[in-house]
């Protein structure tokens, strides 16, 4: 008999450990304990069978421990809870059907992921139709609540990834849905004015948004949702979903080393605090890449690449966690959005110097039927160029955009990079120049200083300090709306109209999406103007601050 | 007034450095010769304005001269052919309806592009239904030729990206299609166990494919069309896309030096063998980025990037042409092909030593509805692990994977790197281990000698020297199909099962796609048997070669 291996989770990082272990070593013994009936579940597609988007529950459970047995000889344990890490004699204490026995191991992997978060609310504990969504079980709660009680009104608490996967589905099955967040803005994993597309999109589709408040209490056993500023809406049906924290308590209690948030203290070899205790997955403290700052990431493609590692490592290969981006995306009807790296918020809160840009693409070239916007933000260092972060958002291509750019990041790319990119091009599949090129294009264009870019939210203090909107739309896009302090000059005008300028005035340039406005504005600071470029154009900003547009004739 | 810059040829290179100069420089005098009536045009679209897919002829046309003017300020003459560079006196010698005028140039910018290449074909002078395509007044030619002989059977020679869009159009026009193609499989671009999936899905959609012939004649005024092995086929309407030739003919006379094929030699940053002339686009000879040799690339992404490049250069920018790595995507009905960098045929040429990895993947994660194959093939460096190619087949998601890898390979990731990288992943986009990383997985199991792999072009040689394979597929799957010499132990009982195999005995293992063998692979080589994996498996090498797969009961 071979080493003896404990693998406690058996999900993503877990059954990655102990199935790449198995190829690695036919002879070890490696047992799987999960707390819950199901091991290898597909638990990112929970929400969609909620819908009936996936049809069959069956799809949801990927292996058993049955066929883990026959093709890996793999001893998995459902329904086998370990209450106790006997770091001093190298064993657990596992808990199954009321009993308690004792395994021993060679190594110990702890893959116990994270659970959801749930805030202290009064009221909660009285709460009859209040869920979490993490696993299979949890799941068939809430399909038993749909079955007993026909729920009509639905509530979401927290509009991060899953809660906007659960707000849609909920309304796909016809539900009344309120979708309530305490950030300023739903996907808080986004930038303001990226997210507001995606609140658009919500309630384009009958789903009411509540930005800026919690949920501060249930009464009537959960059927009342009270808010911060007094609102109580009815519920027949609560979801809370707001952010996950690492379940760590077994890691706690047998002394290992804590971090960031109660997340397990590893090195870059997996071990924990203590020898021969390995962990993985979302439980654990990882790298930001970027920063090479401590994070909590919980993604699935991480945690499946974690487990790949720990096996490797501790059948005695040389393997190193290089940490994570993190790289997420979310389709909300029928549009999705996206995000790599970190956030313009985030880096703006640790004071970096940073450029913005923002493309407003297509999916694929323009003359070809069915190409559909593709809105793509890419943050990156102002003097070496570095990609910090993308977000995008769109009907088509918007994981395309956001994959390259993940990419180019592990790449060590910079914005300077884009233009290089060389991407397939055939008329249903993308443009000559992709909106990832354009993006780099104007990147380089700050960064060399043919273009000084300013961001929607600097606008308004612009305004303030006495700048005007220089609007090179054309007399008809002037009526969706305008700016609240403008002179328009159509672009093609602009050079024989330039004497109607005034040399000593501050100008921002805004067209439709920025690319026109660049183009305004090469020519008047060739000529000596004083002028910015509005990145993103009335687009972006009439997105983001609808109050700030004015309709009407001109003002 | 500024500099005076003459650019001749109005399409992707040409116009990208035109507009690119002006927001350089408002005084330069910007003057764009195009020999044709339009500039600006979609040349990749020409093809779906044939089925009517793009259905608006002005949809094509992207740009006018008037708009042109009237936000670049550009001086736009179509219908110029500029006939002579005169190196001496700084000028050229232009035609426009029959009269000849001079043009002095401070810097000339050659885009002149590639035209359809022409085989020596005898009676082609005679031929009246016989096309190429390159712009809009071929395609008018084209389409009148519809119009006025309504024709029912059409012949393409030439089976390379812009042959296979041309054969896709005219059936979906219901002619009678039939492909011609030299090689010997279509799309020579890829490799042929990758470019067999193409032959496929053409076959599947009613046209009739003819490899390794080459037309050799034609007779009647183009109503036949002449075989080399003696077939002679009619034809109603035939396109000639058997490749392009730079365009060098003004370069040649001018004394320019050329290089490779006749490609237009230029330095790094575009000048050519004289002061004051530069060029870009398909016309030039470029670097393939990866191998740092000579190369010609006719595509419009680097011919775009090229035309802005130049405009930097010659506006005093620093700016260097840093190669190409040579992207393409075709859609064939249902299915997409892609492939970014070289090809193992190309690489093996060159004795490089290689490995190759086939992963079969699904576009999306597996239990969420509507997931369809995608066939990844990665190319790379046996012993750094240096990543050289990628080829990828399937309905969806195939243009993503190579742009990933395309990506990849520009920030000089290894096969090492692939498993690191982190993509959006939600049920309706991807896997959490995405076929990329699966790739990666695979390889790394290469380099690392975790598992040998053999690629099906070597199988043959294998079983003639005495291997056999071993065949893990299930007994159902095995109806499907088998190979020549076999045993059959299903992956689930080979453990139990292996005191059946001689361990004198060499086995080719595999599965239906290779993911299932190798994992047979790990337990018979821990278990001291001699073994290699099937790279594709069952699946693959069904596809490229039918004729050795054996059909009834075991053999």
């Amino acid at each position: 008999m071979g080493k003896k291996i404990v693998i406690i989770g058996g999900v993503a990082g877990g059954m990655s450990a102990a199935t790449r272990l198995r190829r690695l070593d036919e002879q070890a013994e490696i047992i799987i304990f999960e707390k819950g009936p199901y091991v290898s579940f597909a638990n990112c597609g929970l929400p969609y069978y909620v819908s009936g988007e996936i049809e069959e529950r069956d799809a949801l459970l990927v292996q058993t421990p049955q066929s883990l047995k026959a093709r890996f000889n793999l001893d998995v344990r459902p329904n086998h809870e370990v209450l106790k890490i006997d770091v001093e004699n190298k064993q657990v204490h596992v808990q199954h059907e009321g009993n308690v026995t004792q395994e021993s191991y060679d190594a110990l992997v702890l893959s116990p992921g994270a659970r959801p978060f749930v805030p202290p609310i009064s009221g909660l504990a009285e709460a009859e139709n209040v869920f979490t969504l993490r696993n299979v079980p949890d799941l068939d709660q809430i399909m038993t609540q749909f079955e007993t009680q026909q729920p009509k009104k639905a509530i979401v608490i927290g509009a991060g990834f899953i809660g906007l996967e659960m707000a849609e589905n909920l309304r796909k099955k016809d539900l009344e849905v309120t979708l309530i967040e305490m950030a300023p803005h739903v996907l808080p994993p986004l930038d303001e004015e990226m997210a507001k597309f995606v609140q658009q999109e919500l309630e384009k589709n009958g789903i009411r948004v509540i930005v800026g408040q919690s949920a501060n209490g249930f009464s009537e056993a959960g059927r009342k949702v009270h808010l911060e500023d007094g609102q109580i809406l009815d519920s027949d049906l609560t979801i809370l979903s707001v952010g996950v924290t690492p379940e760590n308590q077994l890691a706690k209690d047998a002394g290992l080393e804590l971090g960031l948030r109660g997340g397990i203290l590893v090195d870059e070899n997996y071990q924990t605090s203590q020898n021969d205790i390995y962990a993985v997955g979302d439980a654990i403290v990882t790298k930001q890449q970027i920063t090479n700052e401590d994070a909590l990431i919980s993604l699935a493609s991480p945690a499946n690449r974690q487990g790949r590692q720990v096996a490797d490592v501790i059948a005695g290969q040389k393997r190193k966690n290089r940490g994570s981006i993190g790289t997420a995306i979310v389709r909300v009807f029928d549009l999705s959005a996206a995000s790599t790296g970190l956030s313009e918020r985030v880096l703006r809160q640790t004071g970096r110097d940073i450029e913005v840009v923002h493309i407003f693409g297509k999916s694929h070239a323009g003359y070809y039927p069915g190409a559909t916007p593709v809105i793509l933000k890419v943050i990156f260092d102002a003097k070496t160029g570095q990609l910090y972060g993308a977000q995008a958002t769109g009907q088509k291509g918007i994981d395309k955009r956001i994959d390259i750019i993940a990419t180019a990041i592990k790449g060590n790319l910079t914005i300077e990079d884009l233009p290089e990119l060389e991407f397939t091009y055939a008329p249903p599949f993308g443009s000559a120049k992709d909106p990832v090129n354009m993006a780099g294009y104007a990147g380089l264009n700050l960064i060399e200083g043919m273009s000084q870019g300013i961001q929607w939210h600097e606008l308004q203090e612009k305004i303030n300090q006495g700048a005007i909107v220089l609007d090179v739309r054309t007399d008809n896009e002037l009526k969706a709306g305008q700016f609240e302090r403008y002179v328009h000059i159509p672009l093609n005008e602009l050079r024989a109209r330039m004497a109607e300028l005034d040399s000593k005035q501050e100008y921002i340039i805004s067209c439709h999406s920025g690319q026109r406005s660049y183009i305004a504005e090469r020519m008047l600071q060739q000529n000596g103007f004083n002028t910015k470029n509005l990145d993103g154009g009335f687009a972006l900003y009439r997105t983001v601050r609808p109050e700030a547009i004015y309709h009407g004739s001109n003002n």
